[in-house]
């Protein structure tokens, strides 16, 4: 169980996605949700309806497609507007309609901003504060308080400052969390305010930093010593600027470091999978160096170290790798990876025994594909694939049908007209099947010949929906010569997966990634689980 | 003037280089340290002279051809072997051969390194470093020890770790820097070490930390609050693991949040040019959200803050981007309005009118666009091609040539061989130009193609380079049936762009951000700034 009182809060989906670069698709926000969720952390913030049209969209869709274990849903909003009721600020009211347990404000706290940047009084600013939370509050609402600017606001005039925290608990708000919104300050500050706050209000305060001047962690962390008793953070420490407080660093510290259990530790374990996931989803990637999930964090260079290694690698490790998901590297060994693929395998309901043979033979081969520029952590399809492969050690499962060739091509007049046409020849059951397809671009138009040629065949097939596809260039990443990977995933009723291709050709790695999912169809499910088979009456029955 | 007595110690050329995939030559690592001693830092590490042979050659060249005008350069290295005098110790020799006015010597202080890692006893230990300092003190160098593991040691044997720093100090060390590391370590405990090591021992005592936990910079600045007068890092944050405290950060901390002059606040200006120039030498690049000195250090997004921006930049800002010789960024996004699409404007160079009717228009344009699936964050070529048609109210600027047709085909046999093709016809200064370009997919087939065609008549474009290329699937996302997103990135000497396709087909996408980079760099500057068109030429003479 993760710590009762203590609040976990990912605002990835919101403040995460003010990171440059950073484009989330409603589909793409729903899949960091649940996986965030999977995490055990307390509270998702979505995003800001009513304001961002996309986030509306997210808060609709969510109440029927994100089905959450753990996490509580928070939709953020400002309060309303000065000189207007709350009940009739269309941006509140829009909060209401997301329909969420927790609503979270953004109020301001800095007389400067009151002034410059809302217009308006001091004294109407707080107005806004109380009536938008009681507004909430009464409409059945836990009502969070972002007080903005609170920690260069405190310095500027602290009797404001704490009136705006007083007025937001007056009026029910469950917590108040004080924000270095522009991240300028460090973290003997931070402490001492926050300390300061608590004893002069007594109110339930939260944090959340950024990292202007890179203690955005070490400011959640002496909040959180001073009294606070929630954080906030984002994925990776996504954000504006120098971005946020790095959720992910944050709870390890506060799990391994202070004791504290705000995620439990079993789901702790998952940190480095859901961290890889996540990046995968918003396309921004992690830092390699990044703190406990990184692939660089227990990596070491073997000389000097390699003998004090082997007697005691607590020596030369500040906490356990496996604590967080991740493991010691040394760059010449081939230690890693055995133990995770051993409790993958297990998760999929493949019987493998520890330390076996077929584990170790596994673990090599997804190495070397990982090094030829293969990543599996969202293409669980083509993992699958590949163990079956070596656990059976028969090498690869046959296809029920061979390839004889493929070829796509597109084109373009001078009036805009676009024309894309697939066209694939297979041997399927003793016959040579051709057929033909169209589509939005290569991947679709070869999805669209291979259905067509196999579904007569193969009518399983027909439930397979291709949702969406990326596709990553790897020039000089990989010292193989491989120029692209590209994953897909795959909806079947409410199970999804995916398949990854990596070649030097971009349309061959796709072509490679269609086809395994196909594979992955008519294959049998795992040998324990005869029932399965064939694979998608067991998806759509699940 | 630098604060005379503060040392800030630059460890990039020997610990940073731990970092993954980093492989500097002897000229590489002068030329770093040119640039580190033009930002006036303190002293700066050279490497372990005696271990590492390009190290020893580093030295040996240093000595002519480094002229440093601020720092001063030290030579790493171990304490002497046990059972072994200093004077013969091959390694010790070696750190003298160097001839540095400082050497510095890494010393064990935590009881468990001692017996498993040397494998000697602690009084021994004791004497390898009274010994090994005296040595090097009575040859004329100063001596800084670096005491490894100090906080873990400090933890499991405080009163060892004291008799480290005495024996050190008492044998002539002008500084002891205490260790963390394996990084592990929170800023309060650091803090308190620090503190309680200076209480008992009187010594001048320095920092080196490590980014494990994410709090590399924070721990260096507590440690600082608390007494310490030298501290160590890295640019970037280089290093083995999560890497170093980043000595950018360190240094714009502790004069901007400090007023502790460490450089002086004329060099603090160069300290973004630093950056980028160490990252361009050791080819490993600091991240955009870096603080100070990253891209996005002072960008900004929101709509919300742009509109305040306008009245007072301070308001959101923790310090004035040009006192670290960054400036403040503008991204254009739907989070953004006609506020954001002004400042960016006039970031490029063009004269705008605050609420003119041409801003109204591209702010209506670039929603629009949004809406239908583009992106303008990393496109800004395209940004700036779709602000110059509505500027100028003349619609689109005509490219300077006619596409006529084109197509591309990638085919693939059983055997796995695979083939791409592009052809291009193009209507340029009245002829008809056909070309046909091979790739490793279609988007490379295309540019090729174009470049065939192209550059005879437009040399200017064999500059241009396509560095990366990401596509997203929008079904459904938007109202346009829009299906692909395609952002590529390029590169032109040491500038880089990018531009953004949208098109229900994603080769046609890609076509269209294929096109505006070409239309981009054939194009003149902006109006202002006539002395750059065109644009390459300014980008090479630039």
């Amino acid at each position: 169980m993760a710590e009762q009182s203590f609040q976990l809060y990912d605002t990835t989906l919101r403040d995460g996605t003010q990171q440059e670069g950073m484009v989330l698709t409603v589909e793409d926000k729903l899949a960091v949700a649940r996986r965030l969720d999977g995490l055990g952390v307390g509270f998702i913030e979505g995003g800001w309806p009513g304001a961002v049209p996309k986030d509306t969209e997210f808060f609709r869709r969510a109440r029927t497609e994100l089905v959450l274990e753990n996490a509580v849903l928070a939709a953020f909003g400002a309060t309303r507007r000065p000189g207007v009721q709350a009940a009739v600020d269309p941006q509140v009211r829009a909060l209401l309609e997301a329909e969420t347990p927790v609503v979270t404000l953004v109020a301001k706290s800095h007389t400067g901003h009151v002034r410059n940047a809302l217009r308006t009084t001091l004294a109407e600013n707080l107005a806004m504060i109380s009536s938008t939370v009681r507004h909430l509050v009464h409409a059945g609402r836990r009502v969070f308080v972002d007080a903005e600017h609170y920690f260069d606001g405190y310095q500027l005039n602290r009797e404001y400052a704490l009136a705006v925290v007083r007025a937001a608990a007056e009026a029910g708000a469950e917590t108040v969390v004080l924000c270095d919104t522009n991240g300028g300050s460090l973290p003997d500050e931070v402490g001492a305010v926050v300390a300061e706050t608590y004893a002069m209000t007594g109110v339930r305060l939260g944090i959340h930093c950024h990292n202007d001047t890179g203690c955005a962690v070490a400011n959640t962390m002496a909040a959180v010593d001073a009294g606070a008793v929630h954080a906030q953070g984002t994925a990776h420490g996504y954000g504006e600027r120098c971005g946020n407080a790095d959720l992910f660093t944050v709870a390890a510290n506060l799990v391994l470091k202070r004791g504290r259990e705000v995620v439990p530790l079993e789901k702790l374990r998952e940190l480095a999978a859901v961290g890889h996931a996540v990046a995968e989803l918003t396309e921004v990637p992690g830092t390699v160096a990044a703190p406990y999930i990184g692939r660089a964090a227990f990596t070491h260079k073997a000389g000097l170290h390699a003998s004090a290694l082997r007697v005691d690698p607590g020596l030369y490790q500040h906490t356990t790798p496996e604590l967080v998901g991740n493991m010691m590297r040394t760059l010449v060994s081939d230690m890693g990876g055995r133990s995770s693929i051993e409790l993958k395998a297990r998760e999929l309901g493949y019987e493998v025994e520890a330390g076996s043979e077929e584990v170790a033979r596994a673990a090599t081969r997804v190495k070397e594909l990982e090094n030829a520029g293969y990543s599996f952590e969202s293409a669980d399809a083509s993992f699958e694939l590949l163990l079956r492969e070596e656990l059976g050690g028969e090498g690869p499962a046959p296809y029920p049908f061979e390839v004889e060739s493929w070829s796509v091509g597109v084109s373009g007049t001078h009036v805009g007209e676009v024309r894309t046409e697939a066209l694939v020849r297979l041997k399927v059951q003793g016959r040579t099947v051709t057929a033909s397809g169209q589509g939005n671009g290569p991947v679709n138009a070869l999805d669209t010949a291979l259905h067509t040629a196999l579904d007569p065949c193969f009518p399983v097939l027909a439930q397979l929906e291709l949702v969406d596809y990326r596709v990553r260039v790897l020039s000089g990443e990989t010292g193989s010569g491989a120029a692209a990977r590209v994953l897909i995933s795959y909806r079947a009723g409410d199970r999804r997966w995916g398949t990854v291709g990596v070649d030097g050709n971009t349309t061959a790695a796709s072509w490679q990634a269609l086809l395994d999912a196909v594979h992955y169809v008519l294959l049998d499910g795992p040998p324990g689980r005869a029932e399965e088979a064939p694979r998608l009456t067991a998806v759509t029955a699940g």
